[in-house]
């Protein structure tokens, strides 16, 4: 589809806001879901006057990771693209990756050596302090930089957990997860081999396992985290950006890392927000708009609080939300979108496979027979139930950027 | 889809009688689409006891050309079958074209001759006249017949445009548009030599260029239509017939030429039809219905008033036919249908992407929770959301026409 896309891409300086207000759809309690106890008169008149409907971010019955949820609003089939867990951990991170790079999420462990061969005693190094990892990171900074021209860079995470980005001097293929995980999964057994699946990710892999015996080497006197274990070791995903797809110049405004790297990953620029509050990220589209053809705005605490099971904080931020409503509508934009990238119902504190409400304003709604922004409502919008990567080509559309397709 | 149907396909007497009235769906202007606009007690009355919804023509945010939409109801992916634009053009002019034949939009231009070599001085030869046109036509038709076996047939367009068919020997394999134009798109170039993408094609336009100089040869004494740009250079689609994809002798009753055209491809009749209007068509309906199984229907007008902008023409032509639909139905068709081939929103002024309304009357309807024929209650219909491809199946699964799939 996205081939097709491309080739009917009629350029303007029309304008699109998308914006994710991130696991909207809910689940009732009570009768109503979060967003149908929010009270939203801005967002309910907005609805009333566009199309309206569902969308389904992978499939029926699929509940997607965030990764997943926004390829897929992104017009990136989620089936068909991965973002390999690796680089999910990096971006969230707010670590830098580009297409020579190899990302890789990593446990200290702990193990004892018999015969000379490592066999893992705990998998999670006894879960060392923050502190001390940091410190471990320091030194395996310091001491590991460079092997056969792959260069290393280290990032600690929380407890045992880090991220290793390794830097090859040219373009690592496509793909998903190339390399196997080096976890045993089991304690009293050795650390695996890392070996790639074809012969580019097995050059990978044999960089890789000198990395591993380098590592093991500076950490060898460390109590417990004197050994490491790497898993969801993926490859930066070569997308086409938004230029190349959509022939957009599109701008981020997200203020959790993770969303402002894949934003990065389909090259979006990443917007400056001053402070983490919807307040400040309508400022920077405020400041920002005129620069961009599409602006992707995304709300983090919607999913925050539905994780927590927090339905009234949750119904709150979709009311934070709407109050800004009118500031961003007295910017014009053609085309204005309101939506989810997958449903976190705060009953079940967790992400969920229900579809998720989209709003659709332009100068080309077809109107529904519900009143008003919610999942009911919805359900009897224009649009009816869609996958997420429609989304996209009708935004393209309702912005008069798709030609006729044949003659 | 169609290698299924085809092998479930129980041949009866049931009749279908599809009627297209082209560009139906709209937008609302002060609340209404112009079907909702338009008073129909007929089809209102009839949608009641209709399984309705709506239907995409092509995908979610893609505007169709007509062809593209035709061959969706029709019943053909328009993703995958394609009309090229000679082949449309030759059959809006009213052109037999057969397997046989390749397909091509002229245009006369004007060149000067520098060192023999011809360089394109206008693109149009200054709009000549159509009657000019006609002569610089005729004079081809008497000079050029027959190169390497390849009849050539000359008829004139409007201006500056005409269109040449190339009937070959034998049957040119399928494709669109497998020759380059050789139109350069911009004065003071060379005409570009056509190619062609295979060995097949390559055959073809080796001839074509002969053509091409043996036309300058014959007018390179006209003041202006002096050479010949060509475009749109396309073979006739190898698409299955209605006979051959599902069993059914189809007669098409249309008066512009290119829905009668597209309808012979698909290897349907078409129809007397004696005075241009909807009137004359339903008098050819009730003299043909018992000499075919299904009877394509289609009424234009809709399409021109969405095109103009004109919102009542629009809904006016809708009221025309609303008050023939009794005439149709008291010849007992057992699947009526009523439907577009795509969206001309008036308010748009062209065709768009917008799901179409689709009512399919038979035995079997399953209930919407909405009154009426209009977009806003097919949203509400049994039918939901389909692709175009989708409505042969249920035409003929609505008129008994499809056996049991699987034990």
């Amino acid at each position: 589809m996205q081939n097709l896309i491309k080739k009917l891409i009629n350029k303007n300086s029309k304008k699109i806001v998308l914006c994710v207000l991130d696991g909207l759809g809910g689940l009732p309690k009570e009768g109503k879901t979060e967003l149908e106890a929010a009270s939203t008169p801005n967002l309910d008149k907005l609805a009333d006057v566009s199309s309206c409907g569902l969308h389904l971010p992978v499939a029926r019955g699929i509940t997607p990771g965030s990764g997943a949820a926004h390829l897929g609003l992104f017009g990136y089939d989620p089936l068909h693209y991965e973002i390999g867990r690796g680089v999910l951990e990096a971006l969230g991170l707010g670590i830098d990756l580009g297409p020579n790079d190899l990302a890789i999420r990593g446990n200290f462990a702990t193990v004892e050596y018999k015969d000379g061969n490592p066999v893992v005693t705990d998998r999670r190094a006894g879960r060392i302090p923050t502190e001390e990892n940091k410190r471990i990171i320091s030194k395996l900074s310091e001491n590991i930089e460079n092997i056969d021209g792959v260069k290393a860079s280290f990032y600690p995470g929380m407890e045992h957990r880090f991220v290793l980005k390794l830097t090859f001097p040219e373009k690592i293929p496509d793909g998903g997860d190339l390399i196997n995980d080096t976890d045993p999964q089991e304690t009293g057994k050795k650390p695996l081999k890392a070996a790639g699946e074809n012969k580019q990710s097995e050059n990978a892999a044999i960089v890789l396992n000198k990395f591993i015996n380098k590592i093991a080497e500076v950490i060898k006197e460390e109590e417990k985290a004197n050994y490491t274990l790497l898993r969801g070791i993926s490859v930066y995903p070569h997308l086409n950006t938004y230029d190349e797809a959509y022939g957009l110049r599109a701008g981020c405004i997200a203020t959790y890392p993770m969303y402002r790297g894949v934003a990065k990953l389909v090259g979006m620029d990443v917007l400056e927000v001053k402070v983490n509050s919807i307040a400040s990220e309508v400022e920077t589209l405020k400041r920002e708009i005129d620069n961009y053809d599409f602006i992707y705005f995304h709300v983090k605490k919607t999913d925050s609080y539905g994780e927590d099971g927090n339905f009234d904080g949750k119904a709150g931020v979709i009311e934070e939300f709407d109050t800004l409503v009118p500031e961003i509508m007295s910017l014009i934009p053609d085309v204005f979108v309101v939506t989810g990238d997958h449903s976190t119902p705060s009953t079940m504190k967790a992400h969920s496979w229900h579809p998720v409400p989209i709003m659709i304003n332009s100068a080309y709604p077809r109107l529904g027979s519900a009143s008003g922004f919610s999942e009911t409502a919805c359900n009897s919008g224009s649009l009816g139930i869609i996958k997420s990567v429609e989304i996209m080509p009708l935004l393209l559309a309702h912005s008069d950027k798709l030609k006729k397709y044949g003659a």
